[in-house]
Order: C-alpha cells, then sequence, then structure tokens
C-alpha cells in the first residue's frame, strides 16, 4: 500500500494532465476510483481553475459523490466552488449533506443565495440547517448533527435493536441515547451493551445515567476538550433545559483540534486563518498586509529609542555592531516563553492558580538565560574588540533583554486572556516589539552610561 | 453543569489546601468524587513535590484509579512520578494499562528498573508490552493496542454476538475485524451491522472488505492522518504479510494530533516538546539554552554585516536609526510564510508538485507587501528627516528584505522536508539570521552608495 502522500501526488499528477488535455472523460475514470475523501485532498492541491473543472466533471458524472468530495473540503473553499452554481444545483447538494456540514457552507453565502437555497431544498433538510443556523459560531450548537439515535427509555432491548434497522444509516452512530418522553437526556447505551442484554430489558435498566454532555453554547474548542478529555467518540448536546438536540462525532472534533491548532499557530505568525499557500498573490497580500502595517506601527517604537541615542553611537559605533544581536535574543527567548504559554491555555493547563508561578519562573529563567548568555556574549566581544567594558555592557543588556522577555512573555498572553482575546492573537508581535525597544535603551543606555571607557 | 475549566480551578484550590494541611483523608475524598482523566487534568496544574502527595494518597487508597490517572498523563509526566516507587508497585500499576499505555511508560523506565518491571507484570501483559518495543518510536506499531475484536471469516452472527459477550471489556470496540485462518485481514464489520443481519449470516458475506489499514512500520503522522481523511474511530494495523496485528484508536490520534501541533510550534519556537510551564526554572533552563547558544550563533551574522559598514553609520547614524525596523518587519513577513508552509506541510497539503508554484506565488507575496509596506516607511521617513533620498533607500530596504522574506520563508521548510528534517525544526531560527543579514545589508549597502546624498 502507498503512502497517502504518494498515492495522491501520483493522483494530482494525472488529473493536472487530464485537465489541461481537456480529457474530461479519462479526469471522470480517475476520479471514480478515488474514495471523496481523497479527491477532497486532491482538490486541496490544485489551483482554483484546475479545482472548478475537477467539480464540474464530477457534478455531471455523479451528484452525490460531488456532495460527499465537497463536504470533507474547508467550508470557505467549497463556497469557493459551490457560489458559481445554480442555486437549485447548491441546493441539490447541499441537502446531500448532513445537516451541521451544510450549515457551514450556507452561512458563507451571499444573503440572496442563501434564502433561495434554503427555499430549494427539501423541507426535513432544509429546517434543520435554519435551527442549526441559530446558534452562534464555533459553539457546540453550530458543529452538532442533528441526526442521531435516541429512544425512550421504556423501550425493551429488541425494539431497540428493531428501531436500529428500520432506521436509515445515520453518522457513526456508536451509542444510543436515552430520553425520557419529553425528550430529556437521562442516559446512554452503547451498541455493545444491547448486544449483550436480553431482548426483553428495558433501556432504563441498563443505561449509563452519567453522562458527559454539553450545551449548545459550549465553545467548540471546550467540546473537543471534553471528548479528548474522556476518550468519546461522540458527545451529546443539550439546551438549558436538558432537552437533547444534537450530537457532536468525533470526526468532526478532529476538525476542531486540526483548526484550532492551525489558529494559534497562525494568529503567532499573524496570518489569517483563511490564507492559503494556493491562494493567488492578491488574495494573499490582502489578507497579510493589515498585520503588517500593524507591525510597522508596533516596530517602529525601536526606532525612537535608537534616534534619542544618536549621539552615542556616533561617538561608539560599536555599539550599533551589536544592535541586531540583542534584540534577537530577546525575541527569540521570548517567543519560547509565548509558544509555552499559548499552547498551555488552550490545552486548559493554565489557570490563575498557576499563572503566578509561572510568572515567577520564566522570570527565572530569563535571568538564568540571560547570564549563561550574556557572560559567553561578553566574554567573546572582550577578546575579539579588548574592551572589558564593552563585555560588560553586551553581557548586561542580554540579561536585562531575557528578563524583560520572560516577563512580558508570560503577562502578554495571560493580559489577552484576562481582557478575553486570544492569548495567541499579536502576542508575539507585541513582544517582539518589547524586546526590541528594551534591547536598544539597554544596550545603548549602558553605552551612554560608560561612553567615557569605550572611546 | 460547570465550564471544565472552572471546574478544575475548583478542584485544584481545594487539592492545595488539603496538601498543605496534610490532610490526606479529605484530599482523599475529593479525589474519589472526581473522574480520572479529571484528577490527570488537575496533576497538571500542580507541582511536582505536591503532585507525588496526590499520587501517594490515590495508591494507597485505590491503585486501579491510580492506573487510570498515570495513563491519562503525558507519559514523560507520568514516569517521573512512578520512577520512585518500587519495581512491584510499578509493575502492578502498568499491567492495568492498555498495552499501547503501558509501552510509553516503560521505555522511558532506566534500563535495569525496565527489566525488574517487565519481569514481575502479568506473563500476558508483559509479553505484550515486549512486543509493542520492538516497533519504533512514534509508528503505527508503538501506539497501536494489542485488545481487539476479531474472529474468522466463517464465523456466523449469532456466534460472532456470543464472542462479543464472553470477551472482557476491550478498550473503544466499535468494529468487529474478520481474518482468514491465518489471521490475514479480509474484511471489518461494524456492531451495527451485527446487529441488523439474521444470526446464521456468516461474518464474510456481510463485512466490507475495502478495509483501511496501516502498517506496523507506519509513521503515527500518516496514521493521523488516514483516520481525519476518513472520519474513522479506530485503524487496523497489518505487518507486511497483512497479518492484523492491532488497532489504533481515536482516541490515541487525538493524542497524536495534539502532540504534533505542540510540536510544529514548539519547534518553531525553538521549545523542547517536553518543556513545561510548571517544570523548575533549571530544568527549563537547560531545556532551553542549547537553542538560545545556537541562536546566539546564527544572530552572529548580522552584526559582521554591520562592521562591515562602521564608517557608514559614522557618516549617517540616521541608517542605525532605522536598522531594527528593516529587520524586524522582514522577519515577520517571513514568519507568515513559514507558519504557512509548516502547517500545509504537516497536514499533508503540499507536495513536490505544488512547491515551485508556491515558491513563485510567495515571492510575488513578498514584492508585493514590501512595495506597499516600504512605499509608506519612505513617505513617512521623508516628511520626518526632509531626505527623499532617505525615504528612497528605506523603501528599497523594506522591498529587497521582504522579498528575500518570501524566498527562503518558502525555501527553508522545504529544503529540510527534502533532507528528512522536521520543516518547523529551526527555521525560524534560520529565516531570522537570513532577514536580519539580508535587512542590514540592503539597508547600509544602498546607504554607502547614495552616502554622499544623505549627509
Amino acid at each position: 500500500m502507498l503512502d497517502i502522500v504518494t498515492k495522491l501526488d501520483i493522483a494530482t499528477k494525472s488529473a493536472r494532465r487530464f485537465i489541461d488535455a481537456g480529457a474530461h472523460q479519462r479526469l471522470w475514470n480517475l476520479l471514480k476510483s478515488l474514495h471523496s475523501a481523497d479527491i477532497a485532498a486532491l482538490l486541496n492541491r490544485l489551483f482554483l481553475k484546475e479545482r472548478k473543472v475537477v467539480i464540474n466533471v464530477l457534478y455531471e458524472n455523479d451528484k452525490e459523490k460531488t456532495a460527499e468530495v465537497l463536504s470533507e473540503l474547508e467550508p470557505e473553499d467549497a463556497v469557493e466552488l459551490l457560489k458559481d452554481m445554480q442555486p437549485q444545483d447548491i441546493a441539490l447538494i447541499l441537502q446531500e449533506f448532513s445537516s451541521d456540514d451544510a450549515v457551514q457552507i450556507v452561512e458563507f453565502l451571499p444573503e440572496d443565495i442563501k434564502t433561495q437555497v434554503l427555499d430549494l431544498m427539501r423541507k426535513k433538510e432544509s429546517e434543520d440547517v435554519r435551527e442549526l443556523l441559530h446558534y452562534e459560531e464555533k459553539t457546540a450548537g453550530r458543529i452538532m448533527s442533528t441526526e442521531y439515535y435516541a429512544l425512550e427509555k421504556n423501550t425493551r432491548v429488541a425494539d431497540a435493536i428493531t428501531a436500529l434497522q428500520l432506521a436509515g444509516d445515520i453518522e457513526s452512530a456508536f451509542y444510543l441515547y436515552v430520553v425520557d418522553k419529553d425528550n430529556h437526556l437521562e442516559g446512554v447505551v452503547s451498541l455493545r451493551q444491547l448486544l449483550l442484554h436480553p431482548p426483553n430489558t428495558q433501556l432504563k435498566d441498563i443505561m449509563t445515567t452519567d453522562v458527559i454532555r454539553v450545551f449548545t453554547d459550549t465553545d467548540q474548542e471546550e467540546v473537543a476538550r471534553q471528548v479528548a478529555r474522556y476518550n468519546l467518540v461522540a458527545i451529546p448536546v443539550v439546551d438549558h433545559e436538558n432537552k437533547l438536540v444534537g450530537v457532536v462525532t468525533v470526526d468532526d472534533i478532529i476538525d476542531v483540534i486540526n483548526e484550532e491548532a492551525t489558529e494559534d499557530m497562525y494568529r503567532m505568525a499573524g496570518v489569517d486563518e483563511s490564507d492559503r499557500i494556493q491562494y493567488s498573490p492578491i488574495k494573499s497580500i490582502k489578507k497579510r498586509l493589515p498585520f503588517l502595517y500593524l507591525s510597522l506601527i508596533t516596530a517602529s517604537l525601536a526606532p525612537f529609542v535608537v534616534n534619542f541615542f544618536k549621539d552615542t553611537i556616533k561617538e561608539a559605533v560599536i555599539l550599533a555592531v551589536f544592535m541586531p544581536l540583542v534584540a534577537a535574543l530577546g525575541g527569540i527567548a521570548g517567543n519560547q516563553t509565548i509558544a509555552l504559554m499559548v499552547r498551555e491555555i488552550t490545552l486548559g493547563q493554565v489557570s490563575w492558580l498557576t499563572a503566578r508561578k509561572a510568572l515567577f519562573k520564566e522570570v527565572a529563567v530569563g535571568i538564568g538565560n540571560g547570564i549563561a548568555i550574556g557572560s559567553v556574549l561578553g566574554l567573546i566581544s572582550y577578546f575579539l574588540y579588548g574592551k572589558p567594558i564593552l563585555g560588560l555592557i553586551l553581557g548586561l543588556a542580554v540579561i536585562i533583554n531575557l528578563f524583560i522577555a520572560g516577563l512580558l512573555g508570560t503577562l502578554i498572553p495571560l493580559i489577552l486572556k484576562f481582557l478575553r482575546l486570544d492569548p495567541a492573537l499579536g502576542s508575539v508581535n507585541l513582544l517582539t516589539m518589547c524586546t526590541d525597544t528594551f534591547g536598544m535603551l539597554s544596550l545603548l543606555g549602558l553605552g551612554t552610561l560608560f561612553l567615557h571607557y569605550l572611546q
């Protein structure tokens, strides 16, 4: 069996060849042989123009598979492909989606098309989607599926099995939820338990009552944390009256986890979550420029400090030589602290109780690393330039800057969290602003103080 | 129901109070009321000394729960707590683990203790662990569980159900694997399908033969990609003769995904994966110093360039003022590209076919953003200092540096991948070295060229 990546490389190469040659029949033969999830992965490697050809060929030949493929794509990418189609075609495709996948597409459609599409969909599916649209983005209500197995608690095992046989194929049905007659969630029975008990047993006698559940307004990150912590494959979603309204399955949780990890990483680097390597330059420039303009502002603080010390630099140009080094070391050490803080906050492992200890600890690490790195740098520069005072200035500047890095590397994510902002968002930028500025301030400040000995 | 984080904050506060007061009975009462996974999360918020108290109290009162809690911790953290115990106690705890969890602990134990512990464990469990130890780290073989349901293909549905009833509780049993008499994997039957077919049907008549499987030596990231792509809750692991040897369940996949996301983020920031906010300063300093010393070396390239242009700076100190700004902008833009490349390589969305287009695209973005940012900076500096040539130099330096950022931000992760190294590892460091250096080179080089007009 080929590695999944290699297999896709080959398929992508062939697809490109068929697209370029306009060989739509051969393209369809290739697509027919691939799993929907693989076609989705293949689309991710193609450019927009090529994607449109693939989707059109697919849609002409197999509408259901087209729906499967589109539901595996990132919603933004699926919308990109759908929005050129007629509303009736979009409706036809979306009603094949599970409700949680469909809502992610519908919310991205332009307002007028959205209404048309919802009106054109089958009534049941359209109602489900409209219901999910009421819940806020990134909550359990928005990502849950409204298709699940739930039976009344007095149901006998034999009838439960018959009900399962009569019901259609439901996405990842691993649990049977048990409710009272008003649909309040009371328990859960695994399919395995159904097999293990005599046909006449009532569900209420074999159900587990200690069901881990989330509310419709629970944040999706919190849902993911619960599924991960308790090793679940699905988690029921209830409203504030404990009525069962949906289920979030583990495959959606994996998407949430990947999405949040990407988000943290991108936000730390100042990249929009929806930016892609495959986008056109213009689109990516538009997405990245705002952050760069912001950086232009934050990065302008350090030049002000340097400007203040112009006369010192004129007298001792050697200080300018070491400016980039002192700034870089502070930024790098601060980034280490920020990465740790952001990740542990995301994984829910930092509380206000531990934050204070973390602060003292990271400051101690900053000073410790500062002494270790600063003394080496001090010694080297002393040997290179023969001026002990230069070594002292550089060593002290590094210690001060790494102290600042530890202090602010901890405080910035914590303050952002306290302000209910994302700790990843802009924290690296703010930190670099501070370490650049304090780096210049300590290096050039000390340089001015000891200028007499430097000349 | 309380938010999981708030609930833990309260439990942590109480646990701390009981530990400080030596109130072990009250501590045990608290622990008794918590799910094992919650105790594990609580331990993550405590410092090592406190953790040891909790584990001791737990072990005195409930050995099985101790095993459950320890299996939920990161292996390194569990080993930290276990290594002070007697080998017979460690063996007692580890034989309650599932084999894939136990092996992760055993591999971290000192060699002499490892042998003793394996000899002291129950024969069956000890053999399973020894078998898994043969497989390489971070492969399917290492993370798979050897406990799974597999039956011969001629088995009738009724007998399969009886077999399930007789078997003990197996971790997340959602599928029944179907094998021939030599244990070659031939198909899979979901528990739901068992319920839907008459008792006399043979498994071979209802099984799905197109089973997605991985090999024992498949990389764990690749296993995670397959589970995520095909929305599975478990994936069978076979040897190179297609004999079924184990199963990787989705809860382990979630751990892998979180682990790899942490790894990417930490490696980009130069943090060791095993570093923790809760560690002692000495421990964290030891973990972070190597990367900082390496950074001291890479960050020393820029000072060499500045040193070369000392005379220019003496003549036009204004250039030194803008050094931090030009360097910072290059670093920030390059980081944007690196974050995108690393993430898309991890998610398996960049192939050699798309890499070339990505390179041209990111270079175009670099130049485009460079023009947008450079011209603003040029204009501002012109208005501030009244020297058009200064504006021109700054604008050009930013354009050149952002071009370099786009070029190397794409190339560095690709080259690292080509060398079979982790694209995240050290890429930011290498990039900053380059943007700092080229930033100084272009700013001071242009400054020297137009020095006459600057004075």
